[in-house]
C-alpha cells in the first residue's frame, strides 16, 4: 500500500518539526538560519504542519543573538567599558517574563574589541562585564537569574574587576585598591565583599563553561589561555601568581575556594571571583542556552528536529549545538542537520543519532557564493529534507 | 509514539528501494552511479533491506553502457566504419536471455567519430550501423528483436546506408549503385529490397526517437539538424531533395510512406529507410530504455525511488530520465534525486512529483572536485537520503 507522494503527510496536522539551529558564522545569525529552516519546511509540509523555530547557540560567540531571537526579545544597549578600560556600548538580553538577564561578557571583555592596540595581558579586566551587569539590574530591578556567556575575553584577572564594578574592594597591604588587571593582583592582599551590590548577591547566577581547565598551573587559566591574549612567558608567571592570590583572597573572604573546581580556569578565571562572590554554577554552554530558551520543552512530541551549523565535524559532536541538540532530543525524533558542509561521514552521523546530514550547497558553488546565498539555500534544503521525512511517514 | 531514529528501520526487510539514475557525464556511467547509489543505501538500512540497481538512460550518450549495467553484460565489440568509411570498432549489447540486441548507433556513425576531419555532410552515411547489425545478428542468430538509440549521427541519408548494408540496392537511373551519403541520393531512381537479410527482415525494430520532426520540409532532417553536422543552405536543399527522393523510392517499394511521421526526421532521416524496410516503431527514448531494462517490473513494490543525473533543471522533465522514472513511479513510490547540482525550486520539484532533490556537494567545492569525487559524494548522499526516509517510516 502506497500513498500518493505528491502529498506526501496525509494528515499534516500531526508533523511537528522544531528547528533549533546554530548561527552560520559570517554568514547568517541563529536567528536568520531558524527563520529560514523554518520557512522551508512550513513551504514543504503546508499550513497544517507544526513548526517551532528555537534559535540555539552553543555559549561561544553568537549566543545573546541566538537567545533573543528565541525569546522574541530586542537586546538592550548599556554604556560600559572595554577590556582596557575604554568607553564601549555592550548589550543584554531581559527574558519575556523578566526572570532572566543573558549577557555576553565578550561584549564587554572581548579580545576583538581591543585588537585595534597592541595586547596588553596585564592591564586588560573585565570591570566592564560588572558595569555591563549592574546596567541591566538598573533597567531590570526584579529579575532572579543572570546567565552570562563568557568566551572571547581579553582578561586574565579572575573576575577581579567585575567584582570590583559590583562594589567589592580589591586592596593592597596598605588597604589602597590595586591596579587593573590580572597584573594588578600581584599587589592584592585582601578583598573586601561588604559593599557588593545587594540585588547582584540576590540573583542566581549561572556561567556557561565548556572547558575543565583549574585556575592555577599548567593547565590554569594563565598557562593555557593567556598566550593567545598576548602573554609572555613572563606575564603567565605573572598573572598565575596574581589569580593565586585572588583566590587566597576570596577564600579567606569567603570560606569559598574554587580554584580547584574543573573550569575555574575559563575566561581568565572569571568563574573563581563570580563562585566565590555569588555562589555561581558552572553549566555546559549548550545545556545553558536550552534551559534559557526553552528547548526541551519545544522537543516534546516533535517528530524532526532539524539543527544546523557552518560545518559539521568532529567538533559539533562534542559540545556544541548539534551535540547538545542530539542528546536533548534523545531519540524521540529524528534529527536532520543542515550545514554548509558536511565532513563527517554517513556511519559517523548515524552513529552520533543524527538520521541525516545534508550541505545546504545545490551544486559546485564557492564559499563565498553559499555565504551569500545561505539563507535561501537553508530554506531550500529544510524543504526537501521536510519532504523526504513526510514521504517517508506516509510509506506504510 | 515514536521509534529510536538510530535504529530507524524497524522491519528493514520491508523498505524496499530501486535506483535508476542516468549517468553524470564526464563523471561517472550510469551503472557507477548506480553501484554508488545502491552501496550508500545499503550501508544505511543495512542488509535486510531491498535495493535493486537498475542503471538508466534516455535514449541519449550513454544508454548502451547503461543497459549493459542493467543486464549485467559486457558489450561486444565488432569491426565497422564509421561515417566516412573508414574502418571503426562499435560495440552491441545482448540481453542475457539473448533475445534482444541494443546498439548505441553512434558508436557506428558518429558525428564526434568524425570530428577529427573537415566535415562532409553530403557524404557521411549510416553503412556502418548497418554493418553493426549484421555483426550482432551473425553473433546471435536467434535474436528477436533489436533496439537502436540513434542519436548524435552525422548522416542526413535517411538510413539509405543501413539498408545498403543489409542487402538492399539503391540504384540510379541506369542500374548502378548510387553513391554513399545523403548526396549521393540524387541519382536515387529505385530501391530493390530483396536481397534484405532475412534474419534483418524477421526482427523486430524499436528506435528511441525524442524528436518530433518530419523527414522533409522547414522542420526536416536536413533544414534542423543538417548545419549542425556542416551542411551549407546549399548542401541543406540537396539532402532534403535526396530524402524526398528516398522516400518516393521506399514508398514505391514497399507500399509504406512514412516521410510524414513524427519522428521520421530525427538521426538524418534513418526512420524512414527502417521504418519502410522493417516496419520499425518509434519510441520515446526513456520509454524505451525502461522496457528493456525492466525498470516497470523493478518499480513494483518500492518505498523509495532514487534516481539523478549530472544537473536537475527545467530539461530534466521532459522527457529525460528523472521525467521518465517518475511517470513509471506514478506516485506508488517516493522519488528522491540525487544531483550534481539542483537547478529547481523546492516547488518546481515539488510539482514535478519528485519527494526531495539533493546534490551530492558535501559543501563548498568546485566542479572538478565534485566530477571527481561523485562516486563517493552520491554514495554519501543516497545514505543519508535513505535515513532520512526510513527515520520517516518509523516516525507513526
Amino acid at each position: 500500500m502506497h500513498e500518493d507522494v505528491k502529498n506526501p503527510a496525509p494528515d499534516p496536522r500531526a508533523l511537528r518539526v522544531v528547528v533549533a539551529p546554530d548561527s552560520f558564522k559570517g554568514s547568517a545569525t541563529a536567528s536568520q538560519v531558524a527563520a529560514a529552516l523554518a520557512a522551508g519546511a512550513r513551504a514543504a509540509l503546508g499550513d497544517g504542519a507544526d513548526v517551532r523555530s528555537v534559535p540555539f547557540a552553543d555559549g561561544g560567540e553568537g549566543t545573546l543573538d541566538a537567545i533573543l531571537g528565541a525569546w522574541g526579545e530586542a537586546g538592550r544597549t548599556c554604556d560600559t567599558t572595554d577590556a582596557l578600560g575604554r568607553p564601549a556600548t555592550a548589550r543584554f538580553g531581559v527574558s519575556p517574563d523578566g526572570r532572566t538577564l543573558a549577557v555576553e561578557a565578550a561584549e564587554a571583555y572581548g579580545l576583538p574589541q581591543v585588537s585595534d592596540v597592541p595586547l596588553r595581558p596585564l592591564d586588560a579586566t573585565s570591570h566592564g562585564v560588572g558595569t555591563l551587569v549592574l546596567a541591566a539590574l538598573d533597567a531590570v530591578p526584579d529579575a532572579e537569574e543572570v546567565v552570562l556567556f563568557v568566551g572571547g575575553s581579553a582578561t586574565t584577572d579572575g573576575g577581579a574587576g567585575l567584582l570590583d564594578a559590583l562594589g567589592a574592594r580589591l586592596l593592597d597591604a596598605a588597604g589602597a585598591p590595586v591596579p587593573p588587571g590580572g597584573g594588578g593582583l600581584r599587589d592584592l592582599a585582601r578583598v573586601d565583599l561588604a559593599g557588593l551590590d545587594p540585588r547582584a548577591r540576590a540573583l542566581r547566577w549561572r556561567i556557561a563553561c565548556d572547558v575543565d581547565n583549574p585556575l592555577l598551573g599548567p593547565r590554569g587559566a594563565a598557562a593555557v589561555f593567556g598566550p593567545q591574549k598576548g602573554a609572555t612567558p613572563q606575564d603567565v608567571a605573572a598573572l598565575d601568581s596574581g589569580l593565586a592570590r585572588l583566590a587566597d583572597a576570596l577564600a579567606a573572604a569567603t570560606g569559598h575556594d574554587a580554584r580547584d573546581v574543573p573550569g575555574a580556569g575559563a575566561s581568565g578565571g572569571l568563574p573563581v571571583g563570580l563562585s566565590a562572590a555569588f555562589g555561581a554554577e558552572l553549566v555546559p554552554g549548550g545545556e545553558l542556552v536550552a534551559d534559557v530558551v526553552g528547548l526541551a520543552a519545544a522537543l516534546v512530541g516533535a517528530d524532526l528536529v532539524i539543527t544546523g551549523e557552518g560545518r559539521l565535524d568532529e567538533q559539533s559532536l562534542h559540545g556544541k549545538v548539534v551535540d547538545t541538540v542530539v542528546r536533548l532530543v534523545a531519540g524521540r525524533a529524528a534529527v536532520v542537520v543542515v550545514a554548509g558542509g558536511v565532513e563527517l561521514t554517513p556511519a559517523q552521523v548515524a552513529d552520533a543519532g543524527i538520521a541525516a546530514a545534508f550541505s545546504l550547497a545545490p551544486g559546485p558553488r564557492t564559499l563565498a557564493e553559499l555565504s551569500r546565498d545561505a539563507v535561501t539555500e537553508l530554506e531550500r534544503t529544510a524543504a526537501h529534507a521536510c519532504r523526504l521525512f513526510a514521504a517517508g511517514r506516509a510509506a506504510r
